[in-house]
């Protein structure tokens, strides 16, 4: 019997024939790294999800025409400082330039270089830096597990801490890995993906398959995490196999394709989960699973209405028992429910309570509630009562500290 | 020629025959009324909106029922402290012996008399201190202004000001007064009608149109403003009109019927914007208008994004030009255009400044465009280039003090 997938240590360079860098490129910071790559020795078929903002980011307009019409990718070139946003012709010939300096240094084809930035919208990249900074990359790059986890500390912005993960599993006995990085903290609410992951893997798969993959993970990973409700203009994600691992090309739907999709939807939602709980400012995850929906999409957009709501938000911060809010966030999500039968639960390594049934409050313990709602991870569970499905939305609290970092984010 | 209609004193006193009173009944507040009513002295048709939450207050059904079936209404009684929302069948029963024990004092019907609640969500009303509160609601009532005034007052729970205005005009030779008062400060987003809004009028105009006027009204007024993006489940707007002006009675659309409206729709786009202006924590009122749109709905959509989007709120707290957080939320609206064509401004007291043109950012002065942001009432101003519609948007900035505020609402 094959093994079961397990996590491993690690993130984009986890996975066989992926090399990684991050360097101090000055673009906006001081005194830390600001510019990543991710490098594969051998030519990817690549799979992405961009924004659905009419207002697309440069990189999000260059990497789409990659992702759809070119033969392989091979590099990603990420800053972090400036989104490359709202920058117009000029944004679109840096990202060219991008892709040519990083062509001309690694010997590989102008259009198999992606490249991401994420930063402050409206202003010209400072195109000279981030080309010193590309030089510097290729110097740099190297397939150690460290070189994965400097490139995804590179690409931080508001982050508090650097999100990555890797797994691998069994495949006609040869081990495929899948690992992943990413950011985002603020202006993050994805609809199609969140702000920026990136995640590689050596499995052999056709193109088709690995879009789809990704396409159908991210609605329950990406697309159900939300900070603060503003979907930005830079969402991006992609998925880069080099087909390194050597198994049998999955070139249709099964087994092979079901552990694949299994793997890349577990580094995808852990990814996802890390950008919620380290949303701007927050001081706790808050999941909420919605089950006995009626349909699973309806259970998407009542989990994903309460973690949206600003007094949602607010009460999670203030460990504050006050059920009708999140009530109220489901009565107005658009789904119809009748309100008498719905249940509520808090949940979180504390314990477990109820708190609203038949239409009205439960004689619960504020003091026990509170409790519940102190830790840094809490969950509210919705039973509506109406059907078989489920999903699970994760958002952050809502605290001054996010007021501050977004009162005076550029200076 | 008739004059134009004009601004007067007062509230929902300044029609002929209403009286009003708020008094001290301890519902949860200390040394503060936290009761008020409204009285007509003769029977009122009645038009109302209510919230389109799937979550109705019981104050909310209760209404909605005497609109809709009762032959005439003649008092309103308004708690502050208690929401009376999730209250399920008790929530009711309270409802109904407000209405009786008013409807004994006041020798009418008991379907003649509304009731309204704002305050916590999933907590009975304590109903005794409700039936002395509308005791003395009873003794205390008059037609003075200040008798509005303090109701006005009475009905305000994180409200800084009471919120009141009253406009007249000239019709048939007779004098109309259209007045109201509204109460209204954090989970506003309202979407059929705010929080609490009422208007009194003594107009005699048929039913069939003041619920038409009203209902056209309600779409760029109320439903135009936003402090939190969350949608209450007690929002309420009622409009009281008892004759006693002796106008012909306005049976068709017409002009009495325009002037009519246009009177109603100032008193309801004030109230609204009052409680824009007053948002929980908030320092500033942020006006967004959208022009040239392609349709009328378009304008409305983009205007409402941009000033319910959190990190916009940010920014104009800061008093941050960060133009790229206003574009980033007309693209995430739902709405179609072109990133290039669209231009951005900013607007004050203290000047007018564009900031964004041909899909970049214009070469504008940070100085100006920061004292332009820096005044209590600051406007976006969008001009989309795609045809000839216009909306206008309300909200505020997002402050640490809307988070304290909610943080700990309940204690």
């Amino acid at each position: 019997m094959e093994q079961q997938m397990k996590q491993i240590k690690g993130g984009v360079t986890a996975a066989k024939g992926f090399e990684a860098a991050g360097v101090e490129a000055g673009i906006k910071y001081q005194n830390r790294k600001d510019m990543a790559l991710v490098y594969s020795t051998a030519p990817c078929r690549v799979a992405g999800t961009f924004t659905t903002n009419v207002v697309k980011a440069a990189p999000v307009l260059w990497d789409k025409e990659i992702v759809e019409n070119s033969p392989f990718a091979q590099a990603v070139v990420v800053n972090a400082g400036v989104a490359n946003a709202a920058t117009g012709k000029q944004g679109m010939d840096y990202c060219r330039e991008e892709a040519k300096t990083a062509s001309e240094l690694l010997n590989i084809p102008e259009n198999a270089v992606l490249v991401g930035s994420t930063g402050v919208i409206g202003m010209q990249l400072p195109i000279d830096r981030i080309k010193e900074g590309i030089q510097k990359l290729v110097a740099a790059k190297a397939e150690t597990l460290e070189a994965g986890t400097i490139a995804s500390k590179s690409i931080m912005t508001t982050d508090t801490r650097n999100k990555e993960i890797a797994v691998s599993f069994e495949l006609d006995g040869k081990t495929v890995t899948v690992g992943g990085m990413s950011k985002g903290s603020g202006m993050i609410h994805p609809n199609m993906c969140t702000m920026l992951s990136y995640v590689t893997t050596d499995a052999v798969i056709s193109k088709e398959l690995l879009q789809e993959a990704l396409s159908t993970s991210i609605i329950d990973s990406y697309n159900m995490i939300t900070v603060d409700g503003d979907t930005s203009t830079n969402d991006t994600c992609l998925v880069l196999a080099n087909g390194l691992a050597g198994n049998t090309e999955i070139a249709q739907k099964g087994e092979a394709y079901d552990k694949f999709y299994e793997a890349l939807h577990f580094v995808n939602t852990y990814l996802a989960r890390q950008m919620a709980g380290d949303g701007e400012g927050a001081t706790a995850l808050f999941e909420t699973t919605v089950y006995n929906a009626a349909t699973k999409q309806d259970a998407r957009i009542l989990a994903r209405s309460v973690v949206g709501s600003n007094l949602s938000k607010a009460a999670i911060y203030g460990h504050d028992a006050n059920f009708g809010r999140f009530l109220c966030a489901l009565g107005y999500s658009g789904v119809q429910f009748d309100p008498e039968k719905v249940e509520l639960f808090f949940e979180s390594k504390a314990g477990k309570i109820q708190v609203y049934k038949d239409g009205a409050a439960v004689d619960y313990s504020e003091e026990e509630a509170t409790k519940i709602l102190s830790e840094p991870e809490v969950t509210i569970l919705v039973d509506m009562k109406m059907g078989t499905e489920t999903a699970t939305a994760w958002g952050c609290d809502l605290t001054y500290e996010y007021v501050k970092i977004n009162a005076d984010y550029r200076s």
